[in-house]
């Protein structure tokens, strides 16, 4: 499918209309906008705007309550519960992410729990929050059951994503993973694509290897059966095991810790995605000289890029730093969208009264 | 390569025996010896008593210091700093899982990182002690080099095992696991009985799949490069940055907060391991109700046994299951030991004065 190379700033201002169109403030607008976009700059277009198709019909049916007033449930010193009531999922996280960061500034460790809220973008975002406080960040969420644990034939968790940040010079470890082998995002690229996937990502209802991300993403969807399967693949021999264990861990820190149904009964109720998710800072100085700590990992990071290659290879990459590189790239050379987001874009914003053709143009409207 | 159960109580006997000859008090021997039958037990031989040659040897030149008085070098109310001193593993980890239990029964949270360690077996064993304590427990060690990293053709970081436990009826949740698709200890055993591994688990020094563990064990050892490839393989197809990223997290976690060398520098020096950990007790009463959450979590887990099941598989297992029921068994059939692993023991005994055939009898020797 076609691409085109749209201007960052002006695609930045076309998503925070939208946003105030639909009855953010300025500020919450700015966060949503800033979470998405984010994705994009880092080459994750399956959270980028591609999304914004699906965040338009949520909002629609009510799904996300743009007038939600999360309620914090829980709370000590180091920890605390949050309801979200509905709320958008970048909203509720921004702020749950600073409650943490304050707790960690004040007792060492902060740890959040958010129930009912919604898909929040990228896990790695909020992690990231806390790497900018020179803390390090833990960010999770559980979403609607995709990954199909060793043995199975349905899906019993979300894809999960487990993401860790922290501080280094010059740029912040950034590790963020779904602890499936793929995201449901990069089936939804596939499939906008026309593209089959590699064999060992999925299975078919019938628990069979499937290429057609189409069909994995319908049968998701119409609950048939089969998704995509753990990091480490369906067997044990490649160890799947592991991945479902970490996507266990993901479960048990978002939905268990936040009062929240897990995955596999989350988006079970008529416009409700009752999501959990987990955000966690921790000040590192708990265990000694903050300077020192971040010299010695920042030292390690530089013996690992000089490392040996393999054949063929002539980089090796700490987790974060292609997407800092093509954060900076994107700003300059534009964002891709493809056709069928830059329609959906198009679309979107005519429903809500704002012209799209000053800020993206309209080269694929005709 | 044969094998044949030995007796439970009387193995435990034989390898107590040998503890405590070597010098190490009563209480300490019983906590050493618990930790490797448990792996035995458990039927984790790569970390049972196969081992036992590897500590004797370690002893042996000085890398374990039996006399080592372990020292606290940094403390907060949640967190603490040990310098081992090149004490024996199991002895430091267990002093240092206690005290993060009891950081956590106070301050909702305890992390103790340990630098100047040695090997301690399983990192789930830890784990498991806060669990019986109705904590969350995290338990992480890097080790020597041995991961080769996404496009490098080096190792970089150790197995760098990641385990969490949290309570749940009937039984705890126990999930274990390096962050390599495999362990070295399973090449061991696979050397020891002279079986060819899969492909997609080691990289030979020329950065080619490797069916050989004896040939990749040796490499390791003679430090000529290739090794284990990350969880998710060794390309970007399935992820394989993801569990080289679960490693990046481990060594974050155990040597960098520790202050201790990591992976790749740690073995380097004459007679130390310089290995570091971390041991993490968490009080999930920080979230709210523990009973509920306790009974919340037990019932995701009786959902999750429910779930259909694949095509020829009649069960799905919960992480931490196929331990407690080989644990139940093998205290009744014995514990299944190999002919090489038998000798081992046997010179071991004898060399320290104790005399092996009254506990272990004399099947495989003549």
């Amino acid at each position: 499918m076609a691409y085109m190379n749209l201007d960052y700033p002006k695609l930045r201002e076309l998503i925070h209309k939208i946003f105030c169109a639909y009855g953010f403030t300025q500020k919450d607008s700015d966060t949503i906008t800033d979470s998405l976009l984010n994705a994009d700059l880092c080459a994750v277009e399956s959270h980028g705007v591609q999304r914004m198709i699906r965040y338009h019909l949520a909002i629609g049916e009510g799904m996300v309550d743009i007038n939600a007033q999360p309620e914090i449930v829980h709370e000590t010193p180091i920890s605390a519960v949050i309801d979200a009531k509905d709320a958008m999922g970048q909203v509720v996280g921004f702020s749950a992410m600073q409650l943490a960061i304050e707790k960690a500034k004040k007792s060492g460790m902060g740890m959040v729990a958010v129930r009912n809220s919604n898909h929040y973008g990228m896990a790695g975002w909020y992690a990231k929050m806390a790497a900018e406080n020179d803390l390090i960040g833990f960010c999770m969420t559980n979403s609607e059951a995709i990954m199909v644990p060793t043995f199975a034939s349905k899906p019993f968790l979300g894809t999960n994503p487990i993401a860790v940040a922290m501080p280094a010079d010059p740029e912040p470890f950034l590790f963020d993973a779904a602890t499936t082998v793929v995201t449901r995002g990069k089936l939804e690229v596939y499939t906008k694509n026309g593209e089959p996937i590699p064999e060992n990502w999925t299975l078919d209802e019938f628990g069979q290897p499937c290429t057609d991300a189409g069909r994995i993403v319908s049968n998701i969807t119409n609950k048939v059966g089969g998704g995509i399967v753990p990091l480490g693949g369906s067997t044990e021999e490649t160890s799947g095991y592991k991945g479902y264990g970490f996507g266990m861990v993901c479960e048990l820190f978002t939905s268990m810790m936040a009062g929240g149904p897990p995955s596999h009964l989350s988006y079970k109720k008529p416009h409700k995605a009752e999501t959990s998710q987990c955000f966690w800072a921790m000040d590192y100085g708990v265990f000694g000289n903050k300077e020192e700590i971040k010299a010695n990992f920042s030292q390690m990071l530089d013996e690992l890029r000089a490392l040996p290659k393999a054949e063929g290879q002539s980089r090796i990459y700490i987790h974060g730093e292609k997407e800092i590189e093509s954060t900076a790239r994107k700003k300059v050379e534009g964002i891709p969208v493809n056709e069928k987001t830059f329609r959906e874009l198009s679309d979107i914003a005519k429903e809500l009264g704002i012209d799209p053709i000053p800020l993206i143009g309209e080269k694929f409207i005709g």
